[in-house]
């Protein structure tokens, strides 16, 4: 596996990392891959568990956000009304959303046999990007077992770089694929934590930006590219918290995401499919009715900023360990692709 | 005062009425209404108070819902935001709206010495209809006094008809103005409250249905009116209750709005400004930061509906109410407009 | 097939109905249908063509609307952000999305070999109700082929009642189903047509009302039925107009769709899946980049109000007509459900 | 008058300004400053004026993003619904929005003697920051004058820092107020210019960041500053534009804004409202009905990331030259605020 962007020296923002620096730092939350790598197939599926529990009968309070629309992201619809997630994530390609979703059905509808008897339907959350550039995405390679694979597998570690849903994105027109990142928070009544994993497949390198270095344009004049390639692909922005917090608290943070994407450089551009979804682990919402009313905890809206910070870095720094955890990759049809890391120490860029 | 709608026989819903069938029903709510009426001055001020403490310090959870952004209202983008109410509501005519938050912005000022000195500043929530057919608007005869005398004069008492803001308005081509219902909602948990008061100013006679019944074909036929008078104008719907719920699900109540509005014979027209504000009073969200965690009680969400029936019903009582108590007027022109209950009377009709 | 609603007198609304009164109406509109149905299998899909060229390569302008988003419907993130659809619309069951998403990318790839190759990707829209009430919905009968043969029998023809998607759904505890309506719109530069059809799953018998009038309360009493069955299910609602609208326009006509729903007795019910996508067919949009601008022809807006009251009134009727043509069906553990049709007779309620 | 940012040698972007690099580059549009700044009073007035002809006559399609809704803006409702502007726009400090709300309506009365009386009302455009930390806000010293006076200066030229709303603001701790800036957009049917005026009050020092570089941090250190001021206040950022758009691509536009923002180092705080207004130039919408369509010129959606670009090194760069041009003031209290260009001097910082 590759080097993380700390290792270059870069340091982003003025919080601190929680002990892994990643998503799986907020207690509970687990990551699984499937990464299908081999010539034209270059593509795969990676699944996040918000909590070890039965999602379903306890759900989370959650939020999503749409930075840009361009996207065929399933299931933004229920969390936005009911301000609940009640399914694991799952991110794959563009074209593999009905299988994945699917998959995720079947697994809801295994573990939870009341679905459709004597209580309603599961709303399956399922995101992606587009890695045609490097995968034969009309293949439709991925499976429903590839999908309840991942699910299975997930883990409190959480790969990097080109592996799971990652393997075949593109981001600043380098390799991109799957980074993670966390912040501490630290707050008067406990100390909390925020967590981003991000699926890169965005950007053009002529602007990129690390830790506010603009470091594309130095690579291309280094490697004198004069023609810029067309920002499109997709970010996918999963946030993760244990932050008390309501769904309307919830919603503005995961709002402050574009902030971590901007410092990357990214002009948010039109085919760029972005969005962010958000869990809080701090309350479970039960999904029987209760007699009594629910108890929720929530911070204080004065407190928020901190939370407002947190959330952008994780996601400035979650990118870059995306780029700077690939490998250089060889795609479809045999054109290969850089890697961040590779780029800057051939070209020997200083980031401190 | 004229009468109220269910004293010609329609009971609307299926839910009971408060003891008042009224937003007084939800303990601590007051209205103050200033009427000028004379002349070419068909006009006025109606001030809601949600709660008789200190509204900047102690904010109530609120959702606001735009069914049609055609109108001038002001301070919702800030309740969305945060999700709180911090001032009194103001209700008044098109063009006095500057005036009214110069007025609202004052009262708050005078109460609160730390606004705009070591605290922030206030948001004002002012609404309005444009009342131009019966008053004479471009000459804004309401001055900042007359707004302070409706918050000075709120009572839990609540006139309804041409009164307050209400004095100039028209509903479906006849007197409209201010009305007012309340339902109960029996729950597990306890009995709630759902009031609401309108403010009326839309609507076209040919569409006007009460409890179902095409009324306001009848009447047209009735007085051989051919040509319809465009349906232009506003509603501004204030709903309070004391259920516990959160601003998510008190936004989804508040959207419930638009089924009494749309049963009442309403295509929520192109000119109708029509926006809906709800409060919750049973959470006192405190404006100085504590030190430890907020928590609030909400309601499960499958204990949501009785709140969206009541919604409906509450509108469309209040709606009616709201023409029903309306005596007729005569304008700035000397256009006299009739009243819903005199024509039900010289007509005949039957609302039984 | 069943009868038509105003064949039992009601006759909805003010403006005339298009020659078919269906949304086949809209030159260039066919729907399909594949039904099945056999014991526990009361399932199907419904297939909308927007017009009879490629989709993908020549788009509509389009507006999407949640009432309420418990549901499942996928590609109204895209639809928002870009104003256009490039896909027919698949309607099925709730747990049948996936199989129908990865149907019709399949058939959009066949039809589009640069799809994933020079160009991007495509955005299906696959829309739902749970009809797991008669069907067994855990079975998921619905496969790829069936999905792709109601797109080939798609026709200028619109069944209604219990066919395609609608074959297992229940409206006011009634049998729903498939439904349409049309109306004229008569403007100074043109007559145009709106057309509705509609997947009605939502409803308690004791809330409905044809034409104003409370027949389901007149039913449950006939029928001595105190316990009312609680109020779950969707409506999907498919709105088409060859009229010449920009998106925004578009979007606030499709909003206008809840005034047909609240007339029919709908108080919107948290558990009510409730969505509404509209296209018009006046403009098509090129997929590929041109050199120059586009041309887009849009009503001024004060003419609107003519597509508000349209819009209103064909749901109100499509949803009418859902229930008056359905027949009775058998579930799939034996219960069997009345259709209104039989029931009006029955009782000898009278709709004129 | 103050350097701007460039004159220090920071290139913000890719793109090449316009022949002013301000709004007022945008054919049309034209900025009047009253400035109030005397002791404890240092407020005042800007009014943007989006054409020189009659507004309400012939209004400009717009669109309205709130990346923070912590504010006062007013008439944001009706932009979004009809997606038009019809007045010119006044900034001034949050508690003057009445006054300014009534001067507007004033304006806009004489201008047009059929509002109220023929036609309905107007939409009045009034936007704040709070600038109570140098201005004795409670005073609300600007009056209706102020406003109607700021309408009559308005010119071609744009004067930046401590003028106009932006008397009393600070932006990252230091001096802030007016800035602007422009970009020329070359396509292939013609070259469009997009301006940005913005309001600055907003940022916490430690977090400035100038073409990327940590300059914030670096003053800190300089300063040894220790304690971080909280994050509060405001931005207002407006967005002119000739570019032919639908609104629906206006409002993608403006939504970039945010990204200008956070590559100057905000975190979006919480107490920071932050509102984006656009308008294009391209099309006259007429006031009233014409008896056939109107037509509208629209850019294809893959010509739109230029824009994309344009509007956040329009944010960016009109930030910083409001902090660059700006002078040290002392505020009511006697305290006083120091420059960024007497900062980047003292403390010899280089930004090239």
């Amino acid at each position: 596996m590759g080097k993380r962007i700390r290792e270059y020296g870069a340091e982003i923002g003025r919080l601190e990392p929680g002990s892994g620096n990643s998503i799986t730092d907020v207690a509970g939350v687990t990551v699984g891959h499937v990464t299908l790598s081999e010539g034209r197939m270059q593509t795969g599926v990676t699944a996040i568990l918000p909590h070890q529990g039965d999602m379903f009968q306890e759900k989370l309070l959650a939020a999503a956000h749409v930075i840009n629309g361009f996207g065929k992201t399933m299931g933004l619809m229920q969390i936005n009304e009911l301000g609940t997630l009640e399914t694991p994530i799952i991110l794959t390609n563009t074209l593999s959303i009905g299988t994945a979703a699917d998959a995720l059905i079947e697994y809801m509808l295994e573990r939870n046999p009341e679905i459709g008897r004597t209580t309603g339907t599961v709303n399956p959350v399922v995101c992606e990007c587009n890695d045609m550039f490097l995968n034969d995405v009309r293949a439709r390679y991925v499976t429903k077992d590839h999908v309840l694979q991942a699910l299975r597998q997930a883990s409190d570690t959480c790969a990097e770089g080109a592996v799971g849903a990652g393997t075949g994105m593109l981001c600043y027109s380098l390799k991109g694929g799957i980074g993670t990142s966390s912040r501490l928070m630290v707050m008067e009544h406990g100390t909390y934590m925020m967590g981003a994993l991000v699926l890169t497949n965005f950007g053009s390198l002529g602007d990129l930006r690390i830790n506010g270095k603009a470091v594309g344009q130095e690579l291309c004049e280094a490697m004198e590219q004069t023609r810029q390639e067309r920002d499109q692909g997709s970010v996918i922005i999963i946030l993760a918290t244990d932050l008390p917090v309501s769904e309307r608290q919830l919603n503005r943070i995961v709002k402050r995401s574009v902030t971590g994407l901007a410092r990357t450089g990214s002009i948010v551009a039109t085919g760029s499919g972005e969005v962010v979804i958000g869990f809080s682990t701090a309350t479970r919402i039960p999904h029987r009715k209760t007699s009594a009313c629910l108890s929720l905890s929530v911070i204080h809206e004065e407190d928020i900023d901190i939370a407002f910070r947190a959330a952008g870095e994780v996601v400035e720094e979650a990118v870059l360990n995306a780029m700077a955890a690939a490998e250089p990759v060889t795609g479809r049809d045999g054109e290969r692709r850089p890697a961040l890391g590779e780029l800057l120490e051939r070209f020997r860029v200083q980031l401190v």
